[in-house]
């Protein structure tokens, strides 16, 4: 029998009662039936979220910048590894809870639209190929490729979601027919095409005027019958609760939760699945479409080897969990990252010179992990990455705050952070954002904006500081941490060597220091524009992509989407479209990803691949056009 | 001349406006003087505080554990040379800014007469006479010997300080004549016949109706006329504006002015004292008390060479900030103030065993620094320190919130810990309370009570995860990190071993570690009772001693003052009241305080010293009456 027949068979012994309480995300357990409880809310954004110790890979839109799908699949496969060795673990002590199950709610494929969003650094950033191809990758890693599905991945959020996050429970979006095909549904389509995953998670927003988990055109009309996806679809947490309180589109519970299931919204996040009785007493919902939606849950949880004793993940122990092997990955993935904007030959630094590390992102521990993590062993901050590598005695001072100016009786630092900088012979300033600058709704604490951001400016506290030093005459190195575009005008101009940093998982001050020192050739292309300033964005709460992203801007940025160097220098030469030669003709050995970009008309990525290329070396690569029917 | 002299011949020169602008805080320069500008406002409670890097010392009460005046002379040394540091590269740049100065606002020498003070650790615990030996080591080391005085130190909160937090700007203390002589005077009477503080500084609250920094009985009567004290006064910050604000003993802030320095408050740390001028022309205040705080502040900053080319500290460089020297002392300090309550023998542990290191206090940076404190370059938590000792693979896991239990959508971490501690051979559990606990008004945000404690328990959501690992049945290492007594009863009854350490410092987690595998034998006691639960304690707001501390405590505690053991045994055989033969008849070399109680007639301590012994070694050591007049 097929998982789907078993399915089938199992759910029509359910009374309809039963059925009902397997919808919500804390499904019970159904005891004569021999069904355990199942939560289905668990996280695994970059690594197993939430629930303890766990290896902490980089945030979403640094493995984006490593331009790497296959590296991506590695990651996706640590992280269900380390999922299903918790699962095991669990089960044995009968735990059915939140963030305990072994579907997960990843990837986060969401079109980096405008980089104010506080959630953008979940993403793989602005370019539809670019996201779904490292979404695939990610998804094929999770999911794996046994008998059992080795976890579940989830495809969020369906459709169009971007901010701003304080209208996110109420907003509605009408973005034009392209818009909508090119960009905001691009990446659903190709993941569903190419890497069966298992479920996709509505959005909390309108779109065209229907709540996205109750919405026939997305769920049915696009999602099931255009895309052919055969999963399950469940709600954003709360969602369905928006419809009637937050929408208008619903007069009550009952009306939304008839209508997110009669739409195909399957599983409930959130609490209103628990008026679908009522919604089935009323006549708004057939038991039918009850049992459609129960039957699609089983064959997930039958395909996960819940209700079988030959799962083949069923052995993976415990102490896989931040093993050597999973630590090493993501150090890799965090080296492979980093972005160099800009580098005069500063780069990589002597080991010989006396550095000074400056700056308030320079030790604190928030910028590695960013939000959707786990609880890491280790965390190794810039700092202590980069004194670990030089093994000497590093001179660091923090300098500022990450965005409040001094108050009357705060503590005064500006002045030994200068002190600490003109005794350097290179002055590494770390700067940026950190998780509490920008974020989900209610993560973040920044200027009323419930996580996004006003603009896209240094903050205040950190250009003061940055002058301060600019003053002293000595060559810095800028790394700039954050996990969205920042407007890096002057540092491009005044700077030594501009790095890019985005949130780069607990072992990042390693992998970072990796880079500066050499050990590495950065090889990290940005998966966003950054753009000179705020003034060069259409509003936010404006979802065309007219003069938005590489695709459509037309100003000129500080540093485009896909910028990165190395420490080498490589040269393409295309022989056809799919064809390039490509050459180190520097002395680094280094890793490379070869873009391609067509007109379409306008100039868009179309393929990517990345290789390593030792010094000198020379490589024919093939690079697949990925918009290919 | 004199440095009396001096002030008095340069005071002379200065018109009334002028003198009065030097009673503030933020003293603004007299150029035709040639007097700088100077802020007085500085701190180094546990190292140079607010002023960026700084080598982080244990916080007070840690300091107090080691029971070692000599230490702590090294300690106050070690500051005042950053401290210097500071000062001499800051003046280079012409700041005179907030926390830039060479006087300081420590030490904290209030009586922590209840463990539910917010901020007891600041203190020096609950015993005047180690209060004054620890204090007058530390006063000694920050001034130096030399013929300029290194730093000035400050005597705060003068007087009976201690709590409630929310209270203290109106708060009205009425002592018994014993409680204040015996108790919360004791200190201040101690160190200003033995180590000449160069300030003292009034606390927030009244006492006997009268407010501390305007009280004529406080500062005149018994500083000056009593104690012989002939430094200057500086109120606490704000503390004058509450004379007409909060206490409502006078009408506006020109009545509070006038009363403070009427009464011997020489500096206003706040903005009371812009309104002096109207004080002297309603003539509430004459010239001639107003010349005579002005000099004592001038005779200091000439004490300090301020006005001199040849003071032996202006050449300190700024390289001694957290030299290796001082981390080094930083670490010892730590070490020697773990306090062993309880050992069978499980501690030192055998580097062989498997540990796991579980709680919410091992790999938290906020623990090791407490408050008042600089920024370290380098933070050693106690996870990594035992991770860096143990030189293999740790397995850790941080089981819960510091204080919170789980809400319905928080993370799950719960059961990872009690795997994770499941797999080991020994469980070291790392609880407690952290600065966000207990702290100043303004500082914790603990349960609406503006930074003190409700309660002694451990919070809720740690008794929990301390229930599910015990039923393990594994042996249980509990290490409470706090700056102050909590209630351990149930760990002293089922742990195989109890380790209090004090907030340890930047450099903590190393020193735990030191000691933890037996680098090191603990020789810290403890400097406050540990009572069994919050009912042994009177009301806080109750200031009688009476029940309070372990010379009045009719109860039994779970450790008492005092206690704490080695990894060795010392036997103590006493010749006379003063002279003790000492034998280390364990296998252990170890440090040792010996302590002197006498009854008086509750049994108290009069004297301590430490030493250190050698296994079978002997030593004969005198041990003073410090009460001796």
């Amino acid at each position: 029998m097929t998982f789907k027949e078993r399915a089938k068979e199992l759910v029509a012994k359910m009374t309809l009662q039963e059925k009902l309480s397997q919808m919500r995300y804390d499904a019970p357990a159904i005891p004569r039936l021999g069904i355990p409880g199942y939560n289905w809310w668990n996280e695994c954004l970059h690594g197993v979220a939430r629930s303890g110790s766990a290896t902490v890979f980089p945030q979403a839109i640094a493995m984006a910048a490593s331009f790497d799908s296959e590296l991506m699949e590695r990651i996706g496969d640590a992280v269900s590894t380390e999922g299903r060795a918790k699962f095991n673990e669990y089960r044995k002590f009968g735990d059915t809870g939140i963030y305990q199950g072994i579907n997960f709610f990843a990837p986060n494929i969401n079109i980096f639209r405008d980089p104010r969003w506080g959630r953008g650094h979940e993403t793989y950033g602005e370019d539809p190929c670019l996201t779904g191809r490292m979404a695939a990758g990610f998804v094929r890693g999770l999911q794996g490729k046994g008998k059992y599905r080795k976890a579940d991945a989830t495809l969020k959020h369906f459709a169009v979601h971007s901010g701003p996050e304080n209208l996110r429970h109420g907003f509605d979006v009408n973005p034009s027919e392209r818009d909508l095909r090119e960009t905001y549904l691009w990446a659903f389509r190709y993941c569903i095409k190419h890497c069966e995953p298992s479920c996709v998670m509505g959005a909390y927003n309108r779109v065209y005027g229907e709540p996205c988990c109750g919405s026939p055109f997305l769920l049915e009309k696009t999602l099931r019958e255009e895309f052919g996806f055969d999963g399950y679809v469940v709600s954003d947490c709360g969602a369905v609760c928006d419809f009637n309180e937050n929408h208008g589109v619903t007069a009550n519970a009952a009306e939304s939760a008839a209508l997110a299931v009669n739409s195909g919204c399957d599983l409930n996040c959130g609490s209103a699945y628990q008026w679908l009785k009522t919604s089935v007493a009323l006549g708004l919902l057939s038991e039918e479409k009850v049992t459609r939606a129960v039957e699609r849950l089983f064959e997930a949880r039958i395909r996960l080897g819940m209700f079988d004793s030959d799962c083949e993940y069923d052995s993976i122990p415990y102490d896989v969990i931040e093993c050597p092997e999973h630590l090493a990955l993501s150090r890799k993935a965090a080296a492979d990252s980093v972005v160099l904007l800009k580098n005069d030959g500063i780069l990589p630094l002597d080991p010989k010179c006396r550095i000074a590390v400056i700056g308030p992102n320079a030790d604190d521990r928030s910028v590695l992990t960013a939000n959707y993590a786990g609880t890491p062993s280790e965390y190794v901050t810039v700092l202590e990455g980069i004194r670990e590598a030089a093994g000497r005695r590093v001179y660091s001072s923090k300098g500022c705050h990450s965005f409040l100016m001094p108050g009357q009786y705060d503590e005064n630092i500006t002045r030994d952070a200068i002190i600490t900088a003109a005794g350097a012979d290179v002055v590494v300033m770390v700067m940026g954002l950190n998780p509490s600058m920008e974020g989900e709704q209610g993560d973040a604490r920044n200027s009323g904006l419930d996580g996004d951001r006003a603009d896209i400016e240094l903050p205040q506290s950190q250009k003061y500081l940055f002058e301060e030093i600019m003053k002293l005459g000595k060559p810095v190195v800028f790394v700039n941490i954050s996990g969205s575009a920042v407007a890096l005008g002057e540092q491009d101009k005044r700077c030594a060597a501009v790095v890019q940093c985005f949130y780069p998982g607990a072992q990042g001050g390693r992998a970072l220091a990796d880079v500066l020192f050499g050990k590495v050739s950065p090889s990290g292309r940005l998966p966003v524009t950054f753009y000179a300033s705020s003034a060069d964005l259409p509003p936010f709460e404006d979802y065309s992509m007219e003069n938005r992203t590489y695709r459509y801007f037309t100003g000129t940025p500080v540093y485009p989407f896909g910028h990165g160097l190395t420490y080498s220098e490589i040269r393409e030469e295309w022989l056809d479209a799919e064809r390039v030669v490509l050459e180190n003709v520097g002395k680094t050995d280094t890793a490379y990803s070869v873009l391609r970009f067509e007109n379409r008309p306008e100039r868009r990525l179309v393929g990517f691949r990345k290789v390593f290329l030792k010094a000198g070396e020379k490589l024919t690569v093939d690079v697949p056009d990925d918009t290919a029917e």
